[in-house]
């Protein structure tokens, strides 16, 4: 097997001292924060469609960036070539899982029967490097937007032959991701929303796409995949508004069709902040409705309107990631996937080494950071003290249930007006400024 | 009783060639469309706080607007004028109800009981000129937002003692919402959020806030109070970030806490804009979820990014609200409330009466548009086709979970490629256009 | 030559009541408004690429458009069918021009000089059916964006070497605009701007901008172009930040660089509202600033974050935008160039027919908006009434700078509280009301 | 003189190990970095508004805040206490400059006279604490928006006798700047702009605002008044759009009418965001320009669209901040005023001072990183390489404008296709986040 990366070697800790750029000066695996190795905090994974197989085009521009595993006399040659320099990235890189969607792998071919059967041959191969290297999938999912057969969308297509394509095609990915130990399965419904409402009957499609899920969940049991399965919130993009437009319109959706069990969320920073949260608070939400499984990290720019995916390098959120994390007792099945590209001007194959590094030693110090905080304490007291009215007798009866509007009518009637205590949010941020490092 | 707008006379229709900006072109009250009165189908309502109570005030400026009936000799008796002009604007303009927040109607007292007392006072002012002009109460609500004790929230306050005084409030207005014969009431959480995660225990505010609905809905099967209950989405302003955030949020966590049946949605069409969704967006969602129950009727600035509370005279918006509803079959215990202000520069008493009537105006020409598409019928014909696979056998299969994953991938694998029909946006958008006049 | 819409004939004006999809029913070519005819005002123009060259193809998806008249032995064979479907699609449709980049119309070579030889080829042939059809070329440009070579921009790449690339497209570009009696030419910048500031020297980046407008000026003298220059205000996209972000920044450039009187200004809706800017913003400071050249009429979504370049059928728009043409006495070189593009959903030909269309019939519908306006007269009394004081006496003396701050104070103090006089937003806006039809 | 933040101290610096959120852990005032003292590179200021006037209303709610000062038997006591606590803040934290508004300072009487003779009176105070303290006047201001009469704008008012009032208070606001030997003075244009374009002469606004400044020009040289004018730009609120929306429009503005020497830039953070620039944009922008004159230093919320004024904590932004200070030459007569406010829930006396504390703390951090980006040199080396080629031969022909179009053909022709460079941009802000510290 020849290099594809043949001027760096495998990624190694130097420290905070070192100004190698080609080495991380935060991030050490095995190095323990609160009684966990890093590596077991973060479950780092890499994303097979921007870092492989992302070239760089935009709407505005073709292709930049070449990569030598595309040299091939065949598609199915490339496929294979481009597996193995991605199992000799995540091996010099050294992290532990990485996530694929089917056609990223394997070409579609033409036909269906066709696609499968490059699907099956890549997923042997990946299979045999996945047991030379140790490295696991985090999760698996299908490509359902690419294609023009689902631009209208998949499973919530006007046409029901679409459904079936898409169904036919989950059904395999499911398959090739439990046949590949997948810890997880995503659905992002790319194009699962709508263009205009003029042309759109958006009761069927809700139903529609609940039903798919229903399905899938069948099948899932049925072929004993035990992976967690997770949807991932967006508010729009490529459509012009998506039906999972954010945590809570995915946690509406689940509770209304009785999926609420059978999936959990996968959080995507820049998916936040394009609906107008912030990253934080989406995990936040996922974490208090206990629906957080994973995340792909990631960074948009919050100037611009679309998903630019860009490494997650800011550590107010790597920080703030961290200590949602660690307060939720951290990931079971999911972890941190870099879904994030190098900029359309990165044509060096070293940059996609750099913005790894930069991710994740960004989010090492956000781990240091977060456990500072908690090991601090005083953040914590400050919000214990903030709701301790909560835990007196008086509110205990209300959060029990075991009053209602006569008694607390009755009792503001005696009791005059509270005090307006201070909400402190300087001194909170300033605490959270002593913690980033 | 003396005139507060004495240079306006009753409002009347003049036809679509009048030139009198100080009549209607195209609201007429008694003309039937679709089998019903324009003014059942709108059930137009005045809003008490902007428009009596606004004076022009903002986060820059000082209050801009004086008002003849705030010159008074008390506080009490300038809300007995205040009531006055409300019932001699309401007649003149020729709405059929009205909406008010308890603190707009009453001024606070020094006690808790002595704002009820004022409050009860005005009230029989109230309920006498109702019985006098015939106006109704569309719907009630409690101030929960302005008063420096509800800075960190109301029923979400981290201390209980607030939420005893919220509970109190909301008791009380529940109590005169009934008296006046109100055919709703609305919560909007205008701080039931917050500032900064930092200092926030989302878990228990979120549990608390179900808590105090539950205890509402208690209350008002206790007192016989048979209006619907309505739950106001609004993402952000006063706070960082409101749990109702949209109608989304709002119905994950009505699913969540047990309380879909108990309320539905107040749609404002700039809380819409506001959290990233078009009005028509919110306003279909909740429809097609059996949750639209009433609407605030104004418009935002697409380029701002506050609630600007203008008066909703966008041709297009009005179509489509109105053709939802059309859809819907209208409404049943809601109807179009103005929650709009007229600008900081609006500072004569006729710029009241030129924003309402272009608000009526622009709701008589939507219906009438949205009326013109329905009976037109092409729309609808060309839904109907787009999803007409849905309605064959195959798909009425897949509706009724009849078939899975195997059998679909059968399918997929003997039928090929779907069809890869035009969706036709231009076309809708041409007829949308051909029905706006 | 063969047709590639066969199923469309000219389009003709059949009147409002027509319920033909492919007629017009407001543009009426030789009907005069004001003194002019309906095709004089607007000189319309149908736009290479999106009309011709755009496919369909967005960050997540694939090509979903097929057109017959790529299908060819060759890259300029297609090119040579694709200038004969344009020119068929432009005298059915019954505009008077069109407008290209030079990679529009005929493919890149391995070559410049290539380049340059199918360019000349191609524009043999369209010369020829301008004179075959008497379509006008409104104006052409260059594709400075899509070649990797242009990823960190054009005339203002780190690489001068990039940017001697450029002035030589730019230099074939101009002389082929020049052979096809083009009325203008336009420069955007789509990639003259920065992705970090980390990484960029601006000042030099803005100094090499200027030193290539100069240059093409310079140029357009030797050669004896007279077409106007124009150039295209977009704020971000392709770029994180262009530094031709809107009108005010393309104004400040100009004068900076002292070429403000050698461009002017082609305004697009969509980049108008990306800038946080209204349409009509940009064109009235345009026209006030005597800059506004042209206009790339489309329209965004205003909830979506990128440029959707949508056909401009919002009347709002087009009454506004043929308002300020009114009063700025409408365009000398300039015109309303469809900038749009058919969404990727809409794959049939018919749809680019639609899309025009309704583009076309409602800037007709805007100009007889906006000369009902200036007929009826009661916005522009409302106007000068407003502004009446500044052409008193005392108004006159400040403006002509007779008097100086000790004046106006001594005025001040003199005269005591000035009269603070409604702004009448509401009325003027029912007043727009009442002109939209 | 009683003491109104009695509990606090002179805040010390302790280190970074302090955790003494009433210390500075960063601020060290008389250490020198890169050979100036920190007191030296920041020029800090308190403003007057929103630290001592600014009580916690917003557009819902009311004030929250009570200060001990305001409690006096009329305006005018309450005025000279509210000076002495200032005094006695900007003591205890350790700045060296105010900043002020007119009616910030002293209370708007019931004539321009007595508000003019109540200033006087104020400032004859306040020039005695200054003398007290050692403490400087950055630079001073007129409120020419909050009082309705500036409602339609202040010298852009349609209203010519508004222009002669706010040409009053301007005059009197510079003699009394001039008066506390004020290093420059402000001019932000909160009103002046327009809310809808349908009543308003944007052209003879403009040609107002222009005439207004040439006469504070005029009264400066006048008076002899050697401060610096600053105009400060931002995009909109409370106006829908004001004349000065960013650094760009005022620089049009400024170049259009002959003013580009007699005024810089007061460049605020948050309002940058709101314009859809980063702040370090509109401080580059500035600084390439010769204008960076001043800043605002706060914060806005990406996710909120108002002027949210945070404090300024976040790391990047400092860093980023000082860099384009430290490349520029630092402040000559500048500074960093914290134009920002606590939350309205931050009603204890003491998050004044946790709010600047962490504010000074950020900065000088942003400082030693800043400082230690230029010391490290490879952010620089790279940027250096990256242009390189503009300081070949080939390159500086260009920049000198000895080459045209003819001969960039000819080398394009023979020298083929450029190289195509990575932009490292992932590398960049890798360096850059190993700067933060």
């Amino acid at each position: 097997m020849s290099a594809y990366f043949p001027d760096v070697n495998k990624i190694k800790f130097e420290g905070p001292d070192s100004s190698n750029p080609l080495a991380f000066k935060h991030y050490d695996a095995k190095k323990k924060i609160l009684g966990k190795t890093m590596a077991d905090h973060f479950r780092f994974s890499v994303c097979y469609w921007h870092t492989f197989k992302g070239l760089g085009r935009d709407p505005f521009g073709v292709e930049t960036i070449a990569r030598a595993y595309d040299h091939a006399p065949s598609p199915m040659k490339a496929a294979e070539q481009t597996m193995e320099a991605a199992f000799e990235f995540f091996t010099k890189l050294g992290v532990d899982f990485w996530c694929f969607h089917d056609r990223d792998i394997a070409p579609e071919g033409s036909t269906l029967r066709e696609s499968n059967s490059n699907l099956d041959q890549i997923v042997a191969h990946a299979k045999q490097l996945q047991s030379d290297t140790g490295i696991k999938l985090l999760w698996g999912t299908a490509c359902l937007f690419a294609h023009p057969r689902y631009m209208s969308g998949a499973s919530t297509n006007p046409n029901p032959e679409v459904f079936a394509h898409a169904a036919a095609q989950v059904k395999k990915a499911l398959e090739v991701t439990h046949e590949l130990g997948g810890a997880g399965y995503v659905f992002w419904g790319g194009r699962e929303g709508y263009e205009t409402l003029l042309n759109t009957n958006m009761e069927r499609e809700l139903d529609h796409l609940a039903q798919f899920l229903h399905m899938a969940v069948d099948y899932k049991n049925e072929i004993g995949f035990k992976g967690q399965f997770y949807i991932e919130p967006k508010p729009c993009e490529p459509t012009k508004h998506q039906y999972d437009f954010d945590a809570a319109a995915c946690l509406a959706f689940l509770l209304n069709y009785g999926l609420e069990n059978d999936l959990k969320f996968n959080i995507e920073a820049n998916h936040a902040t394009l609906a107008g949260h912030t990253f934080h608070h989406e995990l936040e939400f996922s974490r208090v409705h206990d629906m957080l499984g994973s995340v792909d990290a990631n960074r948009g720019d919050p100037m611009l309107g679309w998903d630019t995916d860009q490494f997650p390098l800011d550590l107010y959120d790597t920080t703030l990631c961290m200590l949602t994390l660690l307060r939720g007792d951290g990931f079971k099945t999911g972890g941190l996937n870099f879904d994030a590209k190098v900029r359309r001007q990165s044509n060096d194959p070293n940059d996609l080494f750099y913005a790894h590094i930069g991710g994740m030693d960004s989010f090492a110090r956000g781990l240091k950071n977060a456990a500072k905080i908690i090991r601090d304490g005083r953040i914590d007291k400050l919000v214990g003290e903030r709701y301790a009215g909560w835990d007196s007798a008086f509110g205990k009866k209300i959060e029990n249930g075991k009053i209602g509007f006569r008694e607390l009518e009755q009792y503001a009637l005696e009791h005059g007006e509270p005090a307006i205590v201070s909400g402190q949010q300087e001194l909170y941020e300033l605490l959270l400024n002593d913690a980033i490092e």
